[in-house]
């Protein structure tokens, strides 16, 4: 851990993280640099992702969830990759104002998911910052090498899948702030969970190596990552709305108002997996599912051309401009 | 690239920053992650540095040199492990205020020294905030599997050893403050750039490999440096001033106000590397020093007991509390 916490106000840290570097390659956060051994025969996958208070998360979230939702944003990138989570870096700018309650909860945050993921802090830095909390974690991840599973591999008759359900995150951003009132409070603290603290497929994504053809985290919104997946492919994609797999919660909330749709077809912070894959291997993607408990649905078809289309129960196209959604 | 840039605001951003991928693993930044094969028989040496604008550089310093000091204070842990590089992850958290003049400026400075040390950007993320600039990269190395230089092997009778010149990163700072009043123009130039662009020693760093018992990078300075590899080690570092080579700015500097010593001794930014080697190695220390034409000069010896003592030209430790120096 270079240019580490220096002594004084960061000593605090030094005492709240030194306990997550738990492999040895991390050197306990004392050298310049860690170490790290790559497993025989496999390449790396690397990820980064940054989160700003009041741009990504509050300022009153519980500061446990602040931090797993950090490390899960990184997990749901390697999972889409197919990768088994290695280790990670972390660095932290904190408002000076920010006391050493936050901070240790922030810290107990991630040792917890730390044990659930099986991944550890490597290294990393502490800086000051006159400006809202800044957070920023590095992830490493393996796959055997050559076997990463990329946006750009679907194939045109490939089926299109979906881990879990969708809209969940985008539905208890709504529910953060408000913005569903005739929700029941058990629908809305489950919204808000699902929100608040993703669940990255990391078992799921390394089961589909060799069987995705294509596969990306749904972070930005379906229709968004759905047309990433189109677009570095050179494929078209189309998904029936009523396939869709949606938690009991989201289906409650879009039979009594259908103008939610638009917010689970387009939400993002769902951090499930869409992948493609051959119609023969449907019965491996049914085993997977079965084996790790996590529904995969089938969605839709890739076919010839470019593109996101969502087609409605009466098989019609609903209107998705480019930038997201306009009209229902 | 994860959480990739929207559209509209951060296109901008990937247009500057999707060159910089110049190897094929970066998949262009437009995967979830992004693939490393590392090098056969190689361990990875990993670190994370983060800077803030107004703490670790001033809002008016050129975007380039910020995006190099970027690279480059990161790309000094890599060499103090003995490491070379490989590649890097970049999160920028920007102002909305900041214009794009300064991101392709900022980018530029990361392309020029990307050709220079031999590294490509793999990854990273893209986000606003409401306070300062705030960067943080992670950079990956590797060396040769089981060889990475630690801090934590010096041992008793090994000769210590100090690459390039000590202090003009600190006295660069009092420069850039304009607290060095009575110095030529040429000095202060010349102090300031080692100040605002560190030169990481990534020939020599892994060119120490199997001669270093014990390595570090002098960021925090001379006698916290040296402190951090003695108590790492279990030893004892006695440093002799008068061995110390200094630039011929500082060497005026300190000849006509000696009060400036505490500030060549103790500040930081220096980058220079700090190692301990036995005596059976000087004649490759010297090799090593003549083919990367870095001068390595020998200022001290590690002994029996713990922490560091700096000796004046008769001999006599000065007074150096722990805290950085009090007493001159």
């Amino acid at each position: 851990m270079a240019d580490r916490p220096k002594p004084g106000e960061f000593e605090v840290i030094c005492r709240h993280f030194a306990p997550l570097a738990t492999t040895p390659g991390a050197l306990g956060l004392r050298d310049d640099a860690a170490i790290l051994r790559p497993p025989e025969g496999h390449d790396l996958v690397l990820t980064a992702d940054a989160l700003v208070a009041a741009v990504h998360f509050l300022e009153d979230d519980p500061a446990d969830l602040v931090a797993r939702k950090l490390l899960r944003v990184n997990l749901s990138d390697l999972a889409a990759m197919g990768a088994v989570p290695l280790g990670y870096l972390l660095t932290t700018a904190w408002p000076t104002s920010l006391g050493e309650a936050w901070i240790a909860a922030f810290a107990t945050g991630l040792f917890r998911d730390q044990a659930e993921f099986s991944i550890a802090l490597l290294g990393g830095d502490t800086v000051s910052t006159s400006g809202p909390t800044t957070l920023s974690l590095t992830a490493i991840g393996s796959v055997p090498a050559g076997s990463a599973v990329r946006r750009d591999g679907a194939g045109i008759g490939d089926g299109i899948f979906l881990t879990g359900s969708l809209g969940d995150g985008a539905l208890g951003l709504l529910a953060a702030r408000g913005e569903l009132p005739a929700t029941p409070p058990e629908d809305l603290d489950y919204l808000l969970q699902r929100y608040r603290l993703p669940e990255p497929r990391s078992t799921v994504g390394p089961a589909l190596r060799g069987i995705a053809s294509a596969m990306i985290d749904v972070s930005d919104g379906l229709v968004a990552d759905a047309g990433h997946l189109a677009e570095a492919s050179g494929v078209a994609v189309v998904i029936e709305r009523s396939a869709l797999a949606l938690s009991p919660a989201a289906a409650r909330i879009v039979a009594t108002t259908p103008g939610h749709w638009p917010t689970i077809l387009t939400g993002g912070d769902d951090y499930e997996l869409l992948f493609t894959a051959v119609p023969e291997v449907l019965p491996r993607i049914e085993a997977v599912a079965r084996e790790s408990g996590v529904p995969i649905t089938r969605v839709g078809q890739v076919g010839d051309g470019e593109g996101v289309s969502v087609l409605d129960e009466a098989g019609r196209p609903l209107a998705l401009p480019a930038a997201g959604w306009r009209h229902f």
